[in-house]
This record gives structure tokens, sequence and C-alpha cells, in this order.
């Protein structure tokens, strides 16, 4: 697995951390009532409450594409509209999980540059919508992206703005937070202030990109919106009978701050990151507000970092891009070196 | 947690064994591809190949839930009937999971005393829907539990039988293996003589309530079945992105047949304590021939019981039966001297 | 089409009465706003309201089979249950209409051998269901045929008992009313009486097999219930742009009781029919109480009848049924001297 | 009803053709077998082979909705992309119609000025899908109107195109013909040319917009793709009992070309009014090649024409327009004078 080193193609790469795991072994003593009814789950509840200060209900799965399609499908109607970017990862990576969840509601995805949405891009689908009446799918919800899939992250102002469109209009707001630690750390507020007090409805807590071994949870601010949440993780075949091992791997990522740590690590390689590919003069795509740095490389530096046993994704750009596109994730797990192991071999290239 | 240890309340309350965590801890080095493309995952087919004596396809999914769901999913179409026994875990407990992956497929629920199926069974339910044509769902594939629902094992000749009939009729032929172990320790036969070469063309793996922490698998012996299965796994958010953990567990519980040993304990341990009941003049509702025991307890002895800490479930009996039914369950990480300690509590009680 | 005169085989093998077809061409006037915004809609709106007595809700589509399956999905979640009867058009001759709508609750069957449910025989199940919690599905509603599928019609009494046992468990009352008409007229009670007031919440109202082209309804004596039915409706392709066509179909049977008529004039040709069947000493397998006889035909009649060109249906009788069952249909357009011409058949045969 | 003479909202505001009517009076005499097995239907069959040039198979539908919807369903699995244009009626205008039918599947739906789809529209869209794999929903079906919602027709040689692009990936091709007459008629080809000989693989064929009562088929061309057609129509409550009429009015249309008939007239009046608006100086934002006149109407005209009872809706139209967009619909039962009214009543506003 050592060339592996060299990724940069994706969180998932990465092992699990060694918190995450001890805290599994941890759990692993006796025997506990099954099914969620145990005091590591019940343990769970009361910190993700306290790092989020708020009396939420927390539901731990098994991944991001679960949690996503599971709280979309407690806030949409089969007949509703969930407005997203049309690269959305629940629009685009899903293979139609959410449509499966919601028992085919409609995701309208809706395009920016940089990933993320504005309020004022919801008022034309939203007044074609009322126009159309019971011909078209009616809007139920709103989903964002935090960080975006374009690295980039909401202010909670921006989210904010987009929450009192979403509420005015009697829709909902969902965050899929697969990257909110890097995006929190970006952005230097509390998990509190990115989320629910910006007015988030639902979130998707993301664990596995994050050191996990395969954990994340959907968050509902609003207990109201998790009437039927429990029967519907049920019959998607989501419901652990050993729950206790999913609630460990978030305990630990949650409890003293560890899933923040793992992502200002992983944003600041992706800073060093970028500061070096300018360094190089290459472009970059977006500016880098998470652990995501995406930047045009000619063909002749891909295929020759590449030979070298780097891996990383070539990306789709715009459609007047003139040097290919290309993605490349930092992780929790790397260090300093790995970084600047690929710059070197960059400039050597 | 320690009254849990007089748990015998289900298969699920049971740590991860040892070994299993160890496993886990192995494949927790570097990084290595996402999604299945890492060197784990390939070993488990080598491994489960060996396992069946046949080229399988194994796929690994977090829940007896998700694997039974799937694999049906992949048998019927939204318009097909299923036939299965009326108490089977697919058709009572997965709260409408096959409904939902099917997208509507009608399990057609068929009853008998020990929660086996008989081909003669199925005669009726198929003729009638050839008589009512479009108007009825379409037969589509018959599943049956190994061990069932009652603790009791299909002999291979049992399953053939069944088999013949669903192929005569172009069904397939499903089985729910969440105690496949369980039942081939009891019958002595192979895991090929007891499931492929006996006619089942999709197989549900059960690892949870064998000593995993959260690990099932879909098994296709014939390939033709599994097109479209890893577009139904991921859309159903079971997919998981680090999945050289999920296939570790069952590398484990595979590799050197841990899992029949896990089960011929706690197949000896429900003998164990089969045996003690018949010695307390208490009476057996089934054969035991897996990790169950279904008896009938006077309603004062299980309170009794359970005011000194045992856990049990009262089971749903008879309208005839006049003494209440309980389920009693023996796990792999039981020892004889639990079972000997809820047997003189009887005898005290 | 001449021999089909002699069809006892069902009510949909009747032509459309002259009524319904006189009401169409008169609705054949001019331009008109589509999708129900035009004034023959609008008064049978009104007209319905007179018939039940009630400020009800009714939306006109084209089958029984969309009224049932529409009516249920706004009344049961994905992860719902449905009580009915095992027999019940919806469970067994809908081909998964219910499923597909209502995006895959489940319909649980009970057995009564006059097609008929009791309060009593609720309690098993939902106490079942409350026990399983999440794994089971959640009970949503009671379904009953009115007439049932076996001829037989529930009283007020015996509907109000059903209601208050589904509504003190939480649970909404439909009721198929493909035959509606037929039971009422039996019954000699109002349309009131044996619907809202014995406690049915929604009512699919049936109007093809007495006498339109393709017209049925959903009443909905709850408005609440009817939340999302709109879009329901449409995004099943249930919506008719020419509504009108629909509507003036539903107008001609209720406006002056045509639908009452009809199925008397039904009625009475069964009651013919069974008295005549009595009198050549043929056993009769239920009371009749609608436009259906249940009949126990030997074989050699069955077929001798065939040959001279009458039509009616073998019917899955008991296991222990010495003698084949029949099921014969009559209807609003037959008369008399059929009944009678069948039964001279019977005597010569 | 008077006013409503002065309507150009759409087709679905006209009166059934009396030659519809009357077919449906004919096909009202005794009893024929239910469920399609009736002379009517299966002259259809016939008729519609001839129509065609080809051994199709034809299922009469209610609604285009249904039509489009069960036709996707045969072509696309549940984890399948359909291709369409982003403003196609299967995409915006029937509230998740194909969405609950396929259970799942998603619309892709890609830009254009005019309604129409190129071949090389698919070819980023089909890369995207093959580079993400099971990540994404697996490319299955391309879906065109015929004509196109902005009442423009695709040439046989578009179409061709497209089939060509499409198969090669091993796509299928869909029609919406809605207005399929009305494209006809402007290209001047027959309808084996415009669709199968093309390259369609299943059509949707109208029959409501072109003088039915409500009367709409789904044509498949490869009588494989049609395998399970029957239980999905039937599930979906789309199968009428009493088939002979929905036949009859399909029959009325294609026995002897009054589709066309009709199709021509309602073009002629369109290319009246179009004449007529670019005699005014109103700008048309399409060209005119069915029966729909997409034009620039300045506010204040659209007010008073309104005022004196003419309707007509207001259309979406592009970012940049200075002058607002309406759609101007003509129909079969449309007289020149009506077009002229509206013309005068234009020059006097």
């Amino acid at each position: 697995m050592s060339q592996a080193a060299q990724s940069f193609a994706s969180d998932n790469v990465a092992p699990v951390a060694p918190e995450v795991l001890a805290a599994i072994g941890r759990a692993n003593e006796g025997t506990v009532h099954s099914y969620g009814e145990d005091p590591v789950t019940e343990r769970l509840q009361a910190v993700a409450r306290e790092a989020f200060g708020t009396p939420l209900s927390i539901y731990p799965v098994a991944t991001g594409t679960a949690a996503n399609a599971l709280a979309l499908a407690c806030m949409a109607p089969p007949h509703g509209a969930i407005y997203c970017h049309d690269q959305a990862h629940v629009n685009s990576d899903e293979c139609g999980a959410p449509e499966i969840y919601t028992a085919g509601a409609k995701l309208i995805g809706l395009s920016s540059p940089d990933g993320k949405l504005t309020a004022a891009q919801l008022a034309a689908p939203l007044a074609h919508a009322r126009e159309m009446g019971v011909h078209h799918v009616q809007p139920a919800a709103v989903s964002i992206s935090q960080a975006t899939e374009w690295g980039t992250a909401y202010s909670p102002a921006e989210v904010a703005a987009l929450a009192a469109a979403a509420h005015e209009a009697g829709l909902g707001l969902h965050m899929d937070g697969a990257r909110l630690g890097n995006a929190l750390a970006h952005l230097g507020c509390t998990a509190a202030e990115g989320t629910w007090r910006a007015g988030v409805d639902v979130l998707s807590f993301g664990g596995t990109k994050n050191g996990a071994l395969a954990a994340e949870a959907v968050l509902f601010f609003d207990p109201e919106l998790a009437a039927g949440f429990e029967r519907r993780r049920k019959r998607a075949g989501q419901l652990w009978s050993k729950l206790r091992y999913l609630s460990a791997q978030l305990l630990a990522l949650l409890e003293d701050g560890l899933w923040l740590r793992h992502a200002r690590h992983a944003n600041a390689l992706a800073a060093q990151l970028a500061a070096g590919l300018a360094r190089e003069g290459l472009q970059l795509a977006q500016p880098v507000q998470a652990n995501e740095v995406f930047a045009h490389f000619p063909a002749g530096l891909s295929a020759s970092l590449r030979a070298r046993g780097f891996e990383f994704y070539d990306w789709p750009g715009a459609a007047q891009d003139a040097v290919p596109l290309v993605r490349l994730v930092t992780r929790y797990d790397q260090r300093p070196e790995q970084v600047e192991a690929l710059l070197a071999a960059i400039r050597s290239a």
C-alpha cells in the first residue's frame, strides 16, 4: 500500500484514526442492548448536544449517502422538489439515493461557479413552481453542501440568507456536512453558528472523511422533522443492531474536538499545497477554504506526477478552460512532508 | 453492563469477536483505494469462493436487512411477488425494507408451525397468480431463512425440493442466511451443500450475529442476477467508502472457519440449555437446530428470572397455547456457566 | 358480441348506461378550462356533498385501482401498515398498486370466511406492531371493501365498530366502495349512514361497475387527509386534462340517484338468481347481499353451461370444499329473462 | 362557456371531436370481455400497425403523463438516467410521474433555445456518467418531445442522429408524441419515417390534445421493451376495465387519418396566427412548426386582450428578454375567424 501514501485522491483513502479505533475497542466490552439502546449511543446524544449547543436529535448511520438521503426523505414528500447545486453530491454522486429514499422527489440543480447557492437563485424556480401548481413538484427543501463540492465554504451570513429565503417559502434547509469540520475550521465559527443559528434545519454530519471507519449522522435541530426518521432508517437497512460501534466513532470525533483538530490539520495542508502550487505558477480554480485544492494542471504534468505514483482526480472544468482541471484532497492523516513531496515532484516535472 | 451478561435476548447484544477486531486493526494501515478497490476486498472474493467452492460474487454490506432487501431487489421486479414464511424476518421485522428496495414488490407470507416452507405450499399461490394474470403480482422469487426464525434448519434435500419447485416456475431462490453458520453446524454439511448445490441462487450471508461488528454480504451464485447490484447498493447508501473495514470483518470470519466454530459453540450452548429446560419439565416449542430455544415458560417463571437480571423475549405463540412462549438465544461469546446460571435460577424459581 | 349477453363474469363487461353517455354528450360543448377548473367538475362537488350530506372533497379518477391506491397513499406513509382482508381487491387484484402509490407501505391481510373484518381481528396485529417498534411497519390504516369481495355487506354498526378500533389506535379507515351502491341498496341505509357517519375517513366511490364508462372517485370526509392528494394524482398520471368528462359520468350517476337504482336492479337479479339456484338444489357459499352470487357448481354443470355460452368465473374456495366454487355477477344492464335463461340451462343440464 | 371560445390557452380546453364521440357510441353495444380482450382493442392493434407500417404493440392509457411515465419505466431501471430537454414535459410538467413509475430514475435536463436536443449534447453527460461509474445513475434512455414544448419539430434526420448516438451508447430513444400529428403534418413525412424508421424505440402517442376525450397510447416498436408493460400499467391503475372505450377513441383518430387532418387544421391556424402577428409587428420567439405560437407581447397588450376575454399563457422566456413571452395554442376545433378575431383585437389594442 506504500504508493497510496502519495494519494491526493480523496479523504476516503485514509485509514481510521487511532482515537476512533481505540473508542471502538473501549465499546467492545460485554453485552448491551441492541439497536441503539446502549450507553454509548446515549452518551453520544449528550455530547452532540453539547458540541452544537442545542437540544438536537442525532441519529448515526454508516454512510454519507444514507445520511443525506434519509435527511431529505424527512423533508420532502414524494411529490416534492429539493433545490441544490447541480454538482452537489446528492444530485450527482449518489446514484439516485435521494430519489429512492424520498420515493421520487425531484432534485432541481442550480448552477454557480463556486459550488454555492444564493438566496437570489431560488426566486425564479420557486416562482415557476407556484405558477405551475400541481403540474410541478412541490418546493420542499433546499440542500447545500458545507464545505461545497468545490472546496468553498458558506459564511454563516450566506447560510442565513439562504435559510431565510427557504423558510419564507415554506421550505426546510438541509446541510450536507460531509466536510462540515473543514468549513468550520476555515470560518472560525462555532458549530452552532455555522448550522442551526444560521437556520439549518437538518444536518448530515460527516465522520468518515474525517477519521472515522464508517460513521455519519443525521442531526435534527427541529425535532418535529425527525418524525418517521427511525422507521425510515430501519426500512433502509441503515439501523445497525450493534449500534454502539457507530456511536463510539462519532463520540471519539466529537468528545474533545478531535473532528475540528483533524479538519484544521487537513485544511492547513491544503493551504500549504495551494501556496506551493501558486509558487510554481499553477493556477487555482477556486479559493481554498477547506481541504480540497482545484488547480489547472497541464496534461503532461498530470501524467508525469501519476507516473511517479501520485494520485488525484481529473475534474470536469468549465467548457472554456484551456488547461485541464484536477482535484487534490488533503487529509487528517497526511504530513506536511507529503505535500512537499508532491510540490517537489511538480517542480522537477 | 454486567447484568447484560445474563442476556439471552439476541445474538446482537454480543460484542465483536477479538479476531474480527484484530482484523480491522490489521486493515488499518496506510491509504488504499476506496469503494472496494482495495486488497482486503479483493482477498475476500477469493476466500469466499474457496469457502463455498464456487466462483460466486460477494458484496459486503453493513446490515442483514440491507443484504436481504438488495438481494430481493435483484430478483424481483416492482410488480413481482416474493413468497416467504409469514413470520420471516424479511416480511415481519424489516419495516418494509424489501418493499423500498424492490420499489413495491409484494411479499406473500405462507404459514407453517416450524418456520419452514415446503414446495407443496407454493403450488396454490402460484396457480392463483397464473389465473389472475396481470391483476396479480408476478411470481418472481422464494425467500427462505436458514436457520429459520423458529430456530429450525432446512436439510439440503428440503432446500433442493423448494429450489426445484421455484425454478420450474421461473422463480429464483433466496436464502436469508443471517444464521447460516448455525444451520450448517447443525446439519453437518458444507456451505456448498447447504446453498448453491441445493439450488440457492442468492444468499444473504450473516456476520453480525456471529461475531462481526457490522458485516453481512450478498452472494450471487448466478452472476447474471448480480447485474445492477452495484448501483443498487450505491443508491441505497450501502456502499462504504472505506470498504476494507467491512471486508476485513468477513475475511476474519471466513478465512479459517471462525464463523463455523462460533456457530458450533452457540449451537452447543443452545443444546445444553434445551436439555436443561427439559430436565426441569419445561416444554420446548420447536426442535433446537441452531442457537435459538423456544420454550413455554409460565408467566411467574419469566417474571422471576427477569427480576434476577435475565433477559429474553416473550414470543408470539399459537392461539391455543396455554403456557406463554419465550425465545432464548445463545451466542458465540457465552460460556456454559452462563447457561448453567440460567438453569439454576429456573430450578430455584 | 351476442354470446356475451349470457355473461355473468363481471360487472365490467357491461356497456355504458345511456344516461351516462348522454351526460358526456351534454358536457361536450365549447371550450372549458382544463384539469378540473370547469363547471361540470364544480357541480360534481356540490352534488356529491348533497348525496353524502356532508362537506366532503371529491376527486374523480378513471379506475378503481387508482382510487384505492391514491386514497391509501394519503393515509399511510411508506413505512406504514394497512390492514385489510387477505382477499381484498387492494391486496390481491391490483398488482401492487397500493405499494407503488404509497412507496412501499405494507398490506397486512387478515382472514375471514365472508370477506369482512372485525374490530377484534385488529387487536393482535396492532399489539404485535407495538411490541416490534421500528422493526415493524407502522400501523396507519384499515381498508375494507363494501360490498366485500364475497358479496357481503357490512352493516353501519359493523363499520362503526371497526372505525372505533382503528381510530382509537390512531389509524384511518378506508372503504373500497367499488360496489358501495349495491351494499347501500341491500342495507337500506343512506350514503351518509353507510360511510362517514359510521366512521369512514376516505372512500373510493365506484362508478364503472355501475354503469359508467370509466369513472371512480376518492372522497375525503376529513379534508386534512386530502393534503397532497392533487399532486399525488397528477404524478400518478391520473389527472385528466379534460376532466369534465370524468365528472360528467359521476354526475349522471349521483345526480338523481341513478347509481342506487342501478344497484338495486343488479341486486334484485342476484337475489332472483340465488333463489333459483337454491330451488335447483345448488348450494350457496355466501349470503347474497349485493350483486354477486357464490355457488358450488359440480364441474360437469359448469362445463355444460359454458358450452352453451354462459360465462362466469371459477373461484378459489376453501380447501375442504367438495364441490367447486363459482362466482356469478349480475349487472345494471341485465334483464330478469337473462337470469331465467341461466336457471333454465341449469335445470336442463 | 362562451368566453372560452376565445381561448388560445391549450389544446386541452377543446371538446371531444364528434367522430370520436360517435366511435364511443358505436362501441357501446352489448357486453364484451373486459381489460382489453375485446374486438375494439383487437382492431386497434391492426389499425395502428397499418398506420405506422410495422408490427408494433400498442397499449392505450388515459393520459399523456401516464403514457410517458410507463414508457420510461420500461426503458430505465430505478438507478437509471434519462436524458431530456430541461423544459420537457416529462421533466417539468408531470409532477414527478417518471420518478414514481421508474421508482426513482433521474431525469437529466439538457438546455437548448428551441426545445430540441442534439446528438452532440449527449456526449458530455454520457462521458461524465462513464467516469463516475456506480456513483452516478446509469445512462438508460433519451426522451424527446415531438413536436417540442417550443412548438418546433425534429426532422427525421435529426431524430435519426439522436437515435444513433443513443443506441451506440446502449440507450433507448423515447418520443413524447403528445403532438406527434402536428409535427408530422408540418414535416410532411409518414408516421413510420418520423418514428421507428428514424430510430424511435418507444412512442407516447397523443390523442387527447387532438380531439379525443382521454386517450393516449404507448407504442413499442421493439416488442422486447414491452416486457413487464402490462403489469406496470395495471399496478399504476391505468388499465381500464372497459378498455373498449379507450381503444375506440384511438381507432377513431387513426382509422382514416382523422388525427392528421386535425393536426393539419390546427397547424394551419397557427401559421395564420403567426403571419398575422408578424404583420402587426410582434416578434415570434420560435419558428412555428406545429400548433403553438410563442410571441413577445408587451404587458399592456396581454392585459388588454385578456380584458376582452382572450385566454393564453404567459411563458417563461430567456433572462434577457425585454418583452414578455406568451404562448398561443391553436386547436382542431377552432375556426379561422377565431384567429382573425384575436388578430383584430390586437390591432385595435
